[in-house]
């Protein structure tokens, strides 16, 4: 079969042709629709020290995906050949306390398919079957292929109250975006999106974003306070990984507010623990990766029933032999999410 | 002035000329421009058991409304003369251990203005400062004037997760049709409307509900088991107080599923506890009043956003002089929430 | 090996020589240091209507022990030769709704070792790796068998806050006894222990409950009310089953409190729904089982801390051949929790 | 009346005759009988920046204290002659958002007896009705008198679960020492203190914390790691305010634990928030005064059932006409409660 490949530990990556992978007792082979590019397959590709670190190549990536049960191992019950599916990309352990606890999120010993093993952007992927999604065919196969990211902004936006809120995300790559949709679909009151880059901006509008701001040039605490009886936003959404967009997302909570965190700021960031934090009477939930499987079901029913429009933040759509030049377009803030259709585009 | 009053310890009320109320130096003169038919008000007018006990003639009645302030005592700072108002007309005392702990809504020595005193069926109403709510201008007059029932509804469906989760309302009197719409409005992937009257399945078809069923003649229990893969329902918002109601919500309640009740039945119901909440792992939450003022922001923001059609609720538009008509309407179950405007229909 | 079976569709049980069972890949055997009686143990016994509807003889017994892992199977990691052990007996699928979020003590497709497949009433059992519990061999032997009661009532109690809050714990089998217990150890200000049983409550000021109560024969709602300020206690935990406690565990509730129902009620029971639960503002918990594994960990990390003085509800230790003389002691109230050491007392 | 007075814009204090102070129709007159000093104290004595942009002399600071009730205002109800009492200073606008949701500990408009305006280091002081809080005989006066700290540590310990779980408790000024003390009233299993100094060291072994760690010259990392089975802590109560303490709280809380901040930090704080709470899966607390007023609730009650020993933290008993000493005292480290008796020593 054609899979992107990471062929030793430098820059780049190949398409080329790679055995097809075999599965286990308890796994699932898929046919891969669709997969999405994340921002950490951008990491693989460029080999930045986070990849340095943590990537053996040859590796192939690709952590977001759709496609179709094409065989199951012998124990297998959960799926049957043609059903149409994800999956949930980190293998949790089980046994870790964590695990028992039913934080599988957040498990001590987990593995990620993709990373730490054979992933998506290839005509087929092997999936534990305690990992497989089973999707509602009437969910567009464009969404099914990014639940991975849809998740991180599911979970980050639900992990506490949102009907009848204010919300600011601040940051506005793929999961920001998706949040914007969350949040109105969940019945926030006021969302404000907050974004340094014109193109995502204008990607934040047709997400119909209540308001667009951009902190480079916009007073977004007095327009914040202005909008919000000068109370400032119930919740901050944090997904720019940014330290001064993660400062002004807690200058702008209200006191008693929620802040969920999710992007991931490079080294050490300043924070005035007195006033953001703990004169606020704020509460911050570091988020990671999505709850399993709470999440899931309420993504996977949110979509159902066609609650959430997301195709403005899908920008790309691209041959898998063309991998290569969706990384550029990411790389340039061109695109938002790129999607890749491995067995040919439809 | 003009105001509905129930003159003595007998069935009906009449409309005809009372003193415009004195306010205190914390309390504000309302002029009304809307006010709502209550459920409760029916009981006063046909002096059932529940109004012998409790109502003190002459009452003037009427506890949910909205118009502008005309006059403010001198210690008030919360309103001053135009604004646009309506008010929590549940008066906590501030000093009981309910009261003290934030849970102003179970008061144990509340009192309520239109059953303990004299109320909004009238062309002016006196409201303390510590209950008035200011309302946005922008949200309709027959929206401002229901914020009381509505505020049962949000409080009862955001009393526990709804997003990306399915209810079932039992029962859709004015309060359950609300619910739908709040449901709908907070992410509910799935909301059933479960009634038996005819009328009322006609109007929560209208208010979007995805099923409206009708537990007299359909196996709702079957229906709702295969329209949610098996598991049942998420929530039960029970808004019937009738017996068969409250335990058809907990037949099609999934296991660890919660049950908000609020319809208030007569006299005891026998529930099957072990299987009905028990073993299932129900929460259970018993919903009074609305929480103060938790719910109002909650609600006065849904509404601001627009994110609430409520118009297929509200059926019945009369001037004061037509109280008892209004009244005769809603005892056949022909009208569902009924306007009264004291100071002239707009 | 010797073990108790319940050999025809009959009352009664006799201790017989049965093979020592075979475990599998994933499977642990343990030699059965000491072993637990439960109620249900004497409805199997008793062969009452619940018994014969899911008992499939011959079957043996127990359900609540622990002991010392004699053997694993090749795939199990979690604990080895030597251990000593417990056990959850509620095996669950680990694919449905509820197991997939986080709620596999409600699974929908449980099974209970012991009750469904045969259980530690004999020298030696088979649990699954999944279901194994590793305990800290400080702990003493006759605590690590009862976990399994011990954890509905850790359960129970710590289902809401209790810290600094007073509570009422209504019916002192086992398990309310040991409730005594741990609301003490977690902070409980005022436990009232409410009880019919003369013998019971004589074991319950051994617990040391603050206030110990006859309802037969005393004022149980004015001594609460006089011992709250008046306010009623802030949790009730049901586990009596009866409906004159239920009721009087709903009447004795503050307003705004949670009430915990473990005790199975047989048949349906009569409550009055708008003042008991939906005036008062209560929350009501339906609890069945333990949290896998949160409730474990918290249970065995109280016990390890020495945090729980549980001797007093221990009150006969037996031979496994005397195990109907323990049942009789049990169905004439004279014991409270009875241990059996299928390979000699100790 | 004498009273402590901190007279002019400079640092010291003295001791002086001043007027009994006035008090209104919702205000209570109280004779002092022992008032805590707070670290905030210290701040005002030194006149450090904090307190050279806050306080306006002349003022008479403490906000910690008990003492009886010696004359009411004509409105008051809550109280009367000859009670025992505290109060909570902080005192509450009850009109902005925060106040109206329940969160009146964070009140946008908050003013601090003692701070703002005459305090308890004083023969008599007054407070509004709505602060005043009755305290139940058999309290000791000097726990009643320290219950503003006391507080702090209740609301911090108990902003989430405690009961069979682990805590570090960093910095062991007295809120931290009292922190030991209600954590392991309310079932904490392990108690971990962490203090550089010395003498605070002796004082949290003599307050009965688990492990008391001097992270200046012990791996506390590993230390917490070793006796939590490889885990780290479920709950870090952060009562430092200092950088490398709160980093260090971080460092050894668990994948998904609390970290509950009540330490301020002067200045920012430079955290490695990707490490210490997004991919942690952190829940972060700030914690500010006390919960007005079920905070208050829970501490009354667990004092009043005598669940917590907190003599230890109270080093000094003195004289108001000491003031100074105790001062230096406090300043050296050599005290930890230092307890001033405006009306004589009992």
């Amino acid at each position: 079969m054609l899979a992107v490949v990471k062929p030793t530990a430098a820059p780049g990556a190949e398409v080329r042709e790679v055995p097809i992978p075999k599965y286990g007792d308890n796994e699932v082979l898929v046919k891969v629709k669709v997969a999405g590019i994340c921002g950490t397959d951008v990491h693989i590709y460029d080999w930045n020290n986070w990849a340095q670190g943590r990537i053996k190549p040859p590796l192939v990536p690709g952590h977001e995906f759709c496609g179709e049960v094409v065989a199951t191992g012998k124990d297998v019950t959960a799926v049957k050949e043609g059903d149409f599916v994800s999956a949930e990309m980190h293998v949790a352990c089980g046994k870790c306390y964590q695990c028992r606890i039913g934080e599988a999120h957040i498990c001590q010993n987990v593995t990620i398919i993709g990373i730490d093993s054979n992933g998506a952007f290839a005509e087929y992927v092997v999936i534990p079957e305690s990992n497989i999604w089973k999707i509602d065919p009437s969910i567009p196969a464009e969404y099914a292929a990014i639940l991975d990211p849809l998740g991180n902004a599911v979970y980050t936006v639900l992990s506490g109250e949102i009907a009848g809120k204010s919300i600011a995300i601040v940051g506005c790559g793929p999961i920001g975006l998706f949040a914007i949709a969350v949040a109105r679909a969940c019945g926030a009151s006021t969302v404000f999106a907050i974004e340094v880059n014109e193109n995502r901006r204008d990607l934040a509008r047709k997400m119909k974003a209540d308001f667009v701001l951009d902190p480079s040039k916009e007073n977004v605490a007095e327009i914040v306070k202005d909008k919000t009886h000068g109370i400032g936003v119930d919740v901050t959404a944090e997904m720019s990984g940014n330290a001064n967009g993660i400062n002004l997302g807690f200058e702008i909570l209200r006191m008693g507010g929620r802040a969920s965190l999710l992007g991931t700021p490079k080294g050490d960031v300043s924070i005035n623990l007195a006033k953001s934090i703990i004169f606020k009477g704020a509460t911050v939930h570091g988020i990671h990766g999505r709850l399993m499987y709470k999440t899931w079901f309420q993504m996977t029913e949110l979509l159902r029933a066609g609650r959430l429009e997301l195709h403005p933040a899908i920008t790309d759509k691209i041959a898998m032999k063309d991998f290569s030049s969706g990384m550029e377009r990411l790389k340039t803030g061109a695109a938002s999410k790129v999607l890749v259709y491995p067995n040919g585009v439809r």
